[in-house]
């Protein structure tokens, strides 16, 4: 930078080609200008609120009581879907079918949307109540019903995931989208929201578990740290552009344990109460009861081995 | 929600749902009501008070003198230990033996707790001076100290765990258990409080490390990122519940290394000096010196191979 | 703690202990004092900084027109590049050469690097574009360039790369590597600051990823998560002290693609076009367009599986 | 200060010389150590929090609604009223008839208050409406009610008074004070808790208006900006010690007017619809329906005026 | 409350009650429910912002420079005028003439005010620069423009009454209102944005000063605390409303010093260059060249004066 | 502005505008740049930390106790005094003969004057205990010591004030005077921190009270709100600029008590033990055991009375 004064940032130049670069990036993808994005921030407050309204003495204000509590639920229920509905409508302009809406209709939509979800809520409770209690089942170290509420990241990922799972399913992709990767930063559980996950649900540890847009998963199954459930490769596809949404995460059925590690890919199915042993990779289907387990691995005296 | 009016949330339904849904849980699970639930933000708070306390140049107040240190090591202990023992109060209800204890008599017990933690802290420093000096003797990519205890998530999980672990040892899991899992969120590592672990250990990376309640470390060992040190299965307990407490874990004796993504499970023991391959799977003990890597691989041309 | 009065913490004591404690380590490894520290929470805030300079759209400010985005990025780029150089500064002075550079000019140096660095920023984007569009071409569940830039942890951890990788360069390692942890914090995906990675470089999942200081990646590389390009060990170096900074990471070709929990290690090169399947364990180099993947697994009925 | 090191503040005399210092203040002031203070910082949002309950739609939550705004006055006045118990418990310990009372009688009794606080919210919010009336009657300026409400200093003022009047009718005279001295801060206005103030009561522009303990004041009364109710001088009591708490201050009857910097000294009436001049000096009774105004004002050419 | 539970706050009625209150009174004052306030909060950030923009070296960024104040002031503006129209969006639907607008074209109104007054700032800085150097030559005090500029609280009167006048002329006075009362509460000096004052405007202490609604001061004009600047009372009007609007305060010529604690009243003038006493009570025209100051005073040996 | 597009801020010409305003006036008055200003929020917290050092129980941290009290105030002291060196810095730099001083000698400076002021604290706090115990004796309706100390803006003021006027002899009037504003923002009462005020002094409700840069004040004297004390008119100095610094606002002898409104001007000397009345205006010294007071009022029936 020969010709830039002693003192200065060279600001001009600078700003001047990242203008160009964003014009080359704009002009190929985002022929409308874009107006208002979603908020990360307002989707972790919104998280945070729906989570008191459905856990308001875990989660909710201190020292409420059976005089004070369903004032608490009320005000803040409504408070968060207000900020759910303004989340909600931002993110539906981003679909093909909403980006010519006039504002009143999409904002009317983003009520509804909004109104309909708080309607599901009592029922996402339930079934968070019954992964609370798989874990507390699950794991030898869990104390009490507080602990696994307050401390275990499987509980904390599969609240996120049921209220984006929820949201997916109301037509809100990008907002589900936002909630799932929240948990992942937080917990290392990567659930997309498109999956189906009956209840009883227990992932115990969970850093680097990965569960598919496609996956479906049965009732009172057990996952351990590092368990992928993901799609095989697309080489077919490879025309161009790939295949998007289509069934292609294993389907795991009722009563099935994974252990830590186990990579299943495809869409297989992990019958009725099979055991897939820890690091197994597994691309094919096996029927209910099956038992799978890693091979044998090598033992000798300490010498070349690798490191990470 | 047919009869709901155009412009409102259907409140009142709701809110009547969730009361009913929280008083099935509670009726079969929380016998007498809570009140005051640890704090999840105050032991964010406590914990890096306690760092400060503990490494005050480095995560003390800037620009600290030999004249000012130990005003500012005093006053952040005071207070850091004062919310402490508020914390220590509200986990120690939630064990049996003290929860009709009158709150005079638990609030002494858990001044007395605290000020017992506060004595123990120059021997934690200790120890954790010896994890950062294993870590600069371990790592190549290390240049100095401070960068080894500010950027390390093996010394920041290691923090957290030694602390946990004497608070776990003074009998209070649950604030234990909190911090364990605010170290679990921030680096990937999940460490149970616990887990007895000797002087000089070396987490490298660290993301998916698991180290559950009942292991026992020895000296100067070191292990890199994804490695589980597991309980096996607890099919044979299943008469209804979990047996909870019982030695489980393994046994990892001195100078040893595991690598990257190895899980060993169930008490088993590995000798002295071992060193344990990445990505092995490993459920019985092995000798002092031993050696033990993962078996062959298969290797072609490009064809049909799966993705996570 | 016999002589300890009824009401105190025996705070004298502890300072004491812990003044004790410090003076030991300090002797042995900080001949000098430290004064000003590079700060964590300033590092977070200048890596927002430079995101919105780089994306204002995305993540900028609210409303930005074309009348208003160069006054917000060059003001962004300004308040940015005058707190960057301060950090610059604290951490020039761990490095030795500089360790007694006068004040003044160690402010001048820094303010020079700071000034090249942002030199580099239109060609950081580039890059960053690219990776984006590779994210896009590459998951079938993406949806659009918004959801990618605002959800995907690997376009937000390889946006903390870049960003440190010219600091690298640039002679800051210090600072390179706390941006390198904030994104590890945030993403479980760690990234050494040294490693060279060309453009189209696309994670997925990315929980556990590990990508060694000396590693080079080519264009259009593609990984998923808990993937290892790691070091072999260091056995042969232990005559007290490791060699530091020599080449041991791998060396990945153009169009390779590395599934989940695959574990590479030492200075090995993957041929261009190759596919390395998930969890295998590799230690030597394969020619361009190999396919490597696991052995076999063992299958049975339900039996005495480990758990993690 | 000759011996003080070069680098040094000289802390440890500065500490030994203000403990001395407190030592003796306390020694003749504080026989027992005072444990908690009542928090400026906790009234200022309990006084919100109230002024939000009264004036949902002002003060509350934005776009609150029929179906809502019930929810968010009952959370609001519960957090509010709980967060004054508190406080109030803390007041009460100044008191000397509760100086020794035991903890929990103390709670309870707090709490009461709190209670009984909380039934006269109505008959607060009732007076409020009538000052806010009366402002827009008497204000030619005023454009309309929600410009009063948010506006005037006068209707900020008596928020504040008729709050604290009531703590202090309910034995709370020092959380009252509090109250007070906020208002005081941010208005100009200084009204003793223990004033009398019937309804429609408004003071216009405010700045400077004082008006003592145990002044009364009837209905339709409005004052001006630095008119003061205030005490003769105390001359007679001089025996040592103060009479504290005798009626010494004015009593302004129904419907009289009082323009500013008008000062009306000791327990004298001021009749009904009586018309005080600006700037007036009084110190005895006026009847109903008199006029009081300054005397003559001395007029020339400039010369040698003084200035403030 | 002889049935309220001994454990209760008695909710339910309190919450009735109010909601009884608040129907009465907007059942004769607000037929249509009210939607958005302007925000307090958002007028402080809007003044923060526009002071940041007039003088961004006294208020801006720290170490503004040639080559980076333009980008500055230019994104502050943006930011702080987009956060204006907002706010006049909501006050212009106080007036009865917007009461109706649709909501699109009320924004679009809002927007050209907010553009409008952007291009008045320049004009307002000049006066502002004008006050600020008369006060450098009317108070001996004082020692440098930055003093001024950072420590009067005249200026700060006069930078808030400047802006809010702009505004109040632009047709939003209820937002002009709301700026004038955040310096009311801050200095407090009180001057309604309708008053007309021109350049060279010095007002020393602040304390007390009113300055009503039609008053209007010309150029050089000097000002001590508690100042009155009124209008005379409002009798004739007295059938029922007052009359809003009419020219009711003083007119101060060129040249005119009124010391502490005069009061002027009415629609008289003050003729250039008169000078106006301390405490004079004023309800007529004076020529220019004027002198007018208090009566007599009384003096004697102590006795029995009054207190405040 | 007819050509500027519909939908844009015309923000070039307003930028250009405000930049050729400002390139105005700093031509005339700023010759050099200035860099760094003192920050207000910076004092604001310097005062807080005086404060609490001062008086900590009061405004320390909550549960100080013998042990824990020191280390408190030695930190805070630090902190604070590292904090307003930093502080002193900046305004010494406005001073013409530190215009050229180099950096470290300023710095330097400025440490100097901290630790000097820091030893001056123990004689500041003996002053305020005199005035606290001041006004306990002065007002009726004081209740007890933490009552005056936390609610009197009398003690508010004078706290400010007493450190304001150490820094101000100390050389650094800049910095003494934002504490001067800061202090008259919050209570209305302005006290120039030059003025020489002895012990035991009392300012009763206060708003409106100013006291001039060259007053003096004795031990023992009471002063009531709206009380100045100032300088006479200033017309022989007019051949162009002022004269600033001489002696020109009143001496007040010990005992002497000035009621509410009281205005004395100029160099005279109010005599030991003198009590003047309430709203007198005076310019001319009165001997020791003087009583002055305002002259007669007109009373009469109700009727053409002035408003404000």
């Amino acid at each position: 930078m020969p010709n830039v004064p002693a003192h200065s940032w060279g600001l001009e130049q600078i700003v001047a080609d990242l203008r160009a670069s964003r014009e080359e990036l704009h002009r190929t993808r985002h022929p409308l200008g874009i107006r208002e994005l979603p908020s990360r921030d307002a989707v972790i407050n919104i998280v945070a609120g729906l989570r008191a309204a459905l856990f308001p003495t875990h989660y909710g204000a201190p020292d409420l009581t059976d005089e004070t509590v369903d004032y608490y639920v009320g005000h803040t229920l409504e408070s968060t879907l207000r900020l759910l509905a303004e989340q909600i409508r931002r993110a539906l302009r981003f679909l093909p079918e909403f980006g010519a809406t006039p504002d009143a209709e999409l904002k009317a939509r983003a009520f509804n949307v909004a109104r309909e979800f708080g309607t599901q809520l009592p029922a996402i409770r339930a079934l968070l109540v019954s992964d609370i209690q798989a874990a507390f089942t699950g794991d030898p170290a869990a104390q009490h019903i507080t602990e696994i509420l307050l401390c275990y990241p499987g509980v904390w990922a599969m609240t996120h995931h049921r209220l984006a799972h929820a949201l997916h399913r109301l037509g809100v992709p990008l907002l589900a989208r936002f909630i799932n990767e929240i948990a992942h930063s937080a917990t290392g559980i990567d659930i997309h929201p498109g999956a189906t996950i009956g209840p009883s649900f227990f992932i115990d540890h969970g850093t680097g578990v990965v569960i598919g847009e496609t996956a479906i998963i049965g009732e009172r199954v057990r996952v351990y740290q590092a368990v992928t459930l993901g799609a095989k490769s697309f080489a077919a596809d490879l025309d161009g552009t790939l295949i998007k949404g289509n069934a292609r995460h294993p389907i795991v059925e009722d009563d099935v344990v994974i252990y830590a590690g186990a990579t299943i890919l495809g869409r297989v199915t992990i019958g009725r109460g099979s055991v897939i042993g820890g690091n197994v990779w597994l691309t094919h289907s096996v029927p209910p009861g099956s038992s799978v387990s890693q091979g044998k691995i090598r033992e000798g005296e300490r010498g070349d081995e690798g490191r990470g």
